[in-house]
């Protein structure tokens, strides 16, 4: 050490500059975003610090590590085994009546974890923006992801923001990755389905799809249906406290109920009937799938459980379920049956029978 | 059950239509992306299967349920913390001298675990696509990335894939998220440096920058610079075996070795002294960045690790990192010191000094 020339660089007229600048607080002055918040650099720390660390608010993110981490004792208290998850969300537009893409990115990514019997825990995000995208408008969904956060009783501890050049992207694209502990002595999977089985829903299927459907504005419909987008995880621990041996669990969202139980059928090798007139549809969802020629069973959902559990613990789960804010509508919509082997079919209110299929082509495209 | 309905169902047309369809092998048959391979239905499960679930090639990701789980009690085997960390890879152009997007994607995620002094383990993977790709774009990088997870030690275990409309994204982007765990007493951070401690990095500054920037043709130079894309794990599980007590360690992506310095010196509020003439540079970085006015301190870096050791370990961490091929080109950079706090300082051949600050604007946009 050579203290002269540490003095020296104290008295150094660009160490006053340095030091001026580092004493303001970060604080974004651009009103929209731009190359250099993506750089590495001094913009892309005020960004980080003024608006994701302010906002996400917990000491995990603030140490500002490339990474965070957890006392593996202390996950161990919770469950046996760890749950990992992720998903991007790229949903056009971005605010939709009832939610906007940065509540779905958590209640998304929560309820991805929730559905393996997983305590949520912790959430990465990463951004990438478009060049030019508000910065209002990014704060306004940071905030909805803390509320979301807070709500679902998760915490987003790692972070990482890239900025494209205008037209690169559309506004902004969100990921989160997620880690939960799961309970022991639960085991949730599509493999477990039994002919026999009850298969329940926590409330009106569809919402989501058509709330996006019509907040694009290309159809001359107006409704005042709403994105259901909802964290499940409290509603899940509700359905596994009386319920232990759950047999599988999934959210409906892209492609709906009907992929999700296509998926279930095809992983356990039985087949499934629904039951037409059991499917809880509100009559606006309903006018809008016949106006435009869609069925409600594939469109995407953002806080719809499709569960089944043994027959006997049918009628107690559905009870408790309709005493939850997340599952007052909630109903048995089907039975596993042991043939035809994967495939799911739909008894109408006639008896008569139909396949419903997995979805071919593309429904609705950036629904999440 | 009433198996007269099941027998119905069997003998249906569309039943054997079904089953005529399924039992095809999973195969992508377009030759782009199409935004069918994002919604969820058929398309997208034949994508899953053909190119990810076949490529990355592990029993976890094979499963497809929303989440991968793992052993709590068999990661308590490998150390005492859980380290969790993302990042967006949108790097331009996708193909680069040396590596390409989706090894880069593997290669950041293994770095940013392993910096924490992490054991990589599991990785997430998000793909947002734009409609149009070729189809054989996407399986070369999705290679790419089985290789650079083979090479790391690490296991891609669950994703998700979406598509967006023609100009709404750049190609491709990537996220990926990573799980590893964290050995026991060790503790790597920003926080801890002490004046006396060397500064050691592991090879040639600025590959990866000067890469990118030829590689996108904008200027008439042609050199052989390629990225230094590389997993940093293995080389710091020696370093740590050699020298337990090292203080700081980050790799020097974006923003490079001038912004990994600066952060160093402002948590652990000391000063940093460089040396200029022991910073290992290319003659052909050198020369790119005289002609460009750029400072190679603040070029990315794919495979630079900056560490921080005290000082009676340095020679040993240095030969012991010489001797390994991630590090042949080691040199000890620096020194901290007490004062100026929060500062790096650069010391010339020449004996003179100058602050290294924070990069304010923006080098080059879309790095990494």
């Amino acid at each position: 050490m050579t203290p002269s020339l540490d003095k020296k660089a104290e008295q150094h007229p660009l160490f006053q500059k340095v030091e001026k600048v580092r004493r303001r607080p970060a604080k974004v002055r651009d009103t929209t975003v731009t190359l250099a918040h993506g750089s590495g650099g001094k913009a892309m720390r005020d960004l980080i610090d003024d608006i994701f660390v302010k906002t996400f608010d917990n000491p995990i993110l603030s140490q500002l590590e490339d990474q965070a981490s957890f006392n593996l004792a202390e996950l161990a208290t919770l469950g046996d085994r760890l749950a990992f998850t992720t998903d991007s969300y790229v949903v056009d537009p971005i605010f939709f009546p009832g939610s906007n893409i940065g509540e779905l990115a958590i209640n998304g990514t929560v309820n991805d974890l929730a559905v393996s019997g997983a305590k949520p825990l912790y959430l990465s995000c990463g951004f990438i923006l478009e060049e030019g995208l508000p910065i209002e408008t990014l704060r306004e969904i940071v905030k909805s992801m803390k509320i979301a956060a807070d709500n679902a009783g998760v915490k987003i501890v790692t972070g990482d923001t890239k900025v494209v050049h205008r037209g690169c992207a559309d506004k902004l694209f969100i990921n989160t990755a997620g880690v939960g502990v799961i309970r022991s002595g639960i085991n949730i999977s599509a493999q477990n389905l039994q002919p026999g089985d009850a298969i329940l829903v926590n409330g009106y299927l569809g919402d989501h799809g058509t709330a996006i459907l019509i907040a694009r504005g290309e159809l001359a419909l107006e409704t005042t249906i709403e994105s259901d987008c909802q964290p499940l995880n409290d509603l899940i621990d509700k359905i596994i406290e009386i319920c232990p041996k759950v047999r599988a669990l999934r959210d409906a969202t892209r492609g709906g109920v009907a992929t999700v139980l296509n998926e279930f059928a095809m992983s356990s090798e039985v087949g499934i009937r629904l039951f037409e007139p059991e499917l809880p549809l509100r009559e606006e969802v309903q006018g809008v799938c016949e106006i435009l020629g869609l069925d409600p069973l594939y469109l995407a959902n953002e806080g719809k459980l499709v569960l089944v559990v043994p027959k006997e613990y049918a009628e107690t789960v559905l009870e408790a379920m309709k005493s939850h804010s997340a599952g007052e509508n909630s109903h048995i919509v089907g039975e596993v049956i042991a043939s035809p082997p994967g495939v799911v079919l739909l008894q109408t209110a006639f008896g008569t029978e139909r396949i419903v299929d997995m979805l071919v082509g593309d429904q609705l495209p950036r629904i999440c």
